[in-house]
């Protein structure tokens, strides 16, 4: 048998594991300061759930990409592919839930579909959601959440929003056929991407007519890091509940006093269910071209799960693990271990010392095999761990032991207390 | 569509995902303290390495409760059933690692078996294990860390540790044709459950001798709790590595003051790819019969993954998270948030106040739809959240808030750092 992983999915080595745990602690951290409370669910569902109509019919992709398999009782499954539909089924199961209800999940979501560098089957995604209020201040929650995110990552960000019901009203005013709809939302939502010549290229290949396409493309070239979005709204025209709740959301970010927030109306983002707010996260400096983040408000879709067809509103974000990872590979740390423990065939004794500095939360390895000094030394160094606590029979005698600073090459004779001390403070200093 | 979940698996609703992450950041921690990074693996493998050798062949209900499927390439794949084949095959997979290898994994793991109420098809594991030390320290360690884990859960276990070649020792003895041994063992295991008669009756249906029976039961009843274990040992004339290898991990667990093992020559332990020691524990009271975490050593099983067949010791232990869950049932609470603002017509102010107390670290929910005083104290009241505050015209005109302690029904008017003050140290104390 050759060893192999599936097609698609990787290990995640210790070190990447532990960037990865600390940046979802940061995350999550940030998610419970704003009420959020976690919520899990299966890794898997029935298949009717996941390609139910507003989970599989506005995006095809959804149901071809999922990996399918049955039971023991022969009854279809599927591995979830996100976690909205799980969202959305999760409210259509529990009529007792309150509202709005505020929750978090994060795990891993699956897909069969084409594998690259950067594309996985198998990847870690932080949604946050808040189900059952239809005022902006739900979506303001979540853009002061998202911000303050960013902001606990240490990474500058542009918060770009927009509106989709702005963009209907947009198609609206320059007389589009409905059907072009959908397919113009991609094109516009290119934008910064292959810039207006290629847009208005692809705009004349889909059949819109010159003055449509002028129109469309002063509509969408207008963003707050340029102009006065709601002057420039009213100059070309545009009106109606998009509009209006564009505004509204803007001021309750002003009232958030949030900082990183640009109004951007040439975002469409693909996915069919959004209903209103949609929101994308780029690295201020564009270095990095990725999305970081990216929702808005889908009001049909939950509704869309009950038999009673009662709208539920509902808006919210999620946040890819990966692209985040990659902007902070410089906090990579090898390992966790605060410090390693040599000694020299003193077994019974070094084993209370070790006991003792675990007990005050320090996190401690030891040579297993008690190879000796320099041995133990080297392994401090190629597992990356700081300090190395060399317990010496004569040293010991004394009660002391001999701590090196594997950075600066500094040794010292310390009593326990103080080795525990130093640790310590160099820990919360990092 | 009928709402469903799939067969066996369940949503983890908030109050029970914020226990289980309580639960699990005390476990991590415990882990890290002994030098224990953490590694991921994907929750999907290839059907060859789910049913090789002795990923399979001892426990042939891994292949038949393994969930099957296949990717888009038609590939063979399978969901994860346990950690330890992962781990063989990335270790087979990862030749640069260094040894000792200390890990810990945690996450789901999937069986598509019978279901009951406490048994589900996806299910929460914590696995620790140290790859690449033969000796007796590194059973120890394991032995150490499991008896810290409790301790921090604050649950007084009993940690229960025999030795496998000892009971092969034992079967050679008794002159035990050697097919029946891993059933024999089976029964053995039962001891403590079904009680000394019946396994006698079992031992009898399978064709064992009187003498044979009389010596084995004489054995097995051996214990640290009634009887000195090693003089009793050499009574009955047990000798050979097993007994070496109890003796010397004993030592160990002396020199790491463990206070909670128990030495008992009737633990067994089903799965069949267990070569030395092996552990489980349970609640010291009884009460819960379900073992909390079992381990063991398994020397032969990473190699047999290899080419080269070379043989890669290993050891570890595994807790379930669901019957510490259980146990630990009277520390769940509904909801994470710390304070509920209400306001009502000040939306404008009332949004800096809540993000300057989430700034300084406070867990803050607010009426997403200002409904008022009573409507908002209930919804603080129905979601279990203990502070309530107030913000009205005039207190806040001036400086003040009124903070309201829901159990107590206490309410003082305060100013935004004194109410900071309040909701720290209440939560520090809790």
């Amino acid at each position: 048998m050759k060893l192999m992983l599936a097609r698609g999915v990787k290990d995640i080595m210790p070190e990447e594991k532990i960037l990865q745990d600390y940046l979802q602690e940061k995350i999550v951290k940030t998610f419970q300061k704003y009420g959020f409370n976690p919520l899990d669910t299966p890794t898997f569902e029935r298949i009717e759930v996941l390609s139910a109509k507003f989970a599989a019919g506005t995006e095809s992709d959804a149901v071809k990409e999922t990996f399918k398999f049955k039971d023991q009782g022969e009854r279809e499954l599927g591995l979830r592919y996100d976690f909205t539909v799980p969202l959305a089924r999760f409210v259509g199961m529990n009529p007792q839930l309150k509202m709005p209800f505020k929750r978090y999940q994060i795990g891993k979501i699956y897909r069969d579909g084409p594998v690259t560098n950067s594309r996985f089957r198998e990847f870690t995604q932080c949604d946050v959601d808040i189900v059952g209020c239809k005022g902006m201040i739900a979506d303001a929650e979540i853009l002061a959440l998202t911000s303050n995110v960013f902001k606990e990552l240490g990474l500058k960000v542009v918060i770009k929003v927009n509106n989709r019901k702005l963009l209907n009203e947009l198609m609206n005013q320059i007389k589009l056929k409905e059907e072009l709809n959908s397919s113009v939302l991609t094109t516009i939502d290119k934008l910064e991407k292959i810039g207006v010549k290629e847009v208005e290229k692809e705009l004349l290949e889909k059949g819109l007519g010159k003055e449509q396409i002028k129109k469309l493309l002063e509509a969408i070239k207008i963003n707050s890091l340029d102009c006065d979005v709601f002057k420039e709204i009213e100059r070309i025209g545009l009106k109606g509940e998009g509009v209006t709740e564009l505004k509204e959301l803007n001021d309750y970010c002003k009232a958030f006093k949030l900082k990183d927030i640009v109004i951007d109306l040439s975002l469409a983002r693909g996915l069919g269910y959004y209903t209103g707010p949609v929101f994308e996260v780029f690295l201020e400096n564009g270095t990095v071209k990725a999305s970081l983040a990216g929702g808005g408000r889908f009001d049909e879709m939950i509704g869309s799960f009950l038999e009673s067809k009662q709208v539920i509103p509902a808006t919210g974000i999620s946040f890819g693990l990966s692209v985040l990872l990659t902007l902070m590979k410089e906090k990579e740390k090898k390992t966790l271990v605060d410090l390693y423990v040599i000694s020299v065939g003193l077994k019974e004794k070094v084993l209370p010392i070790i006991q003792e500095l675990r007990s005050k939360g320090l996190k401690v390895d030891f040579d297993l095999n008690f190879r000796g000094i320099s041995k133990g030394l080297q392994i401090t160094n190629s597992k990356g761990i700081t300090f190395a606590l060399i317990v010496g029979e004569k040293e010991l005698s004394e009660g002391k032991l001999k701590l090196k600073d594997m950075v600066s090459g500094k040794e010292e004779l310390l009593d326990l207390k103080e080795v525990i001390e130093r640790i310590s403070i160099k820990r919360n200093l990092v």
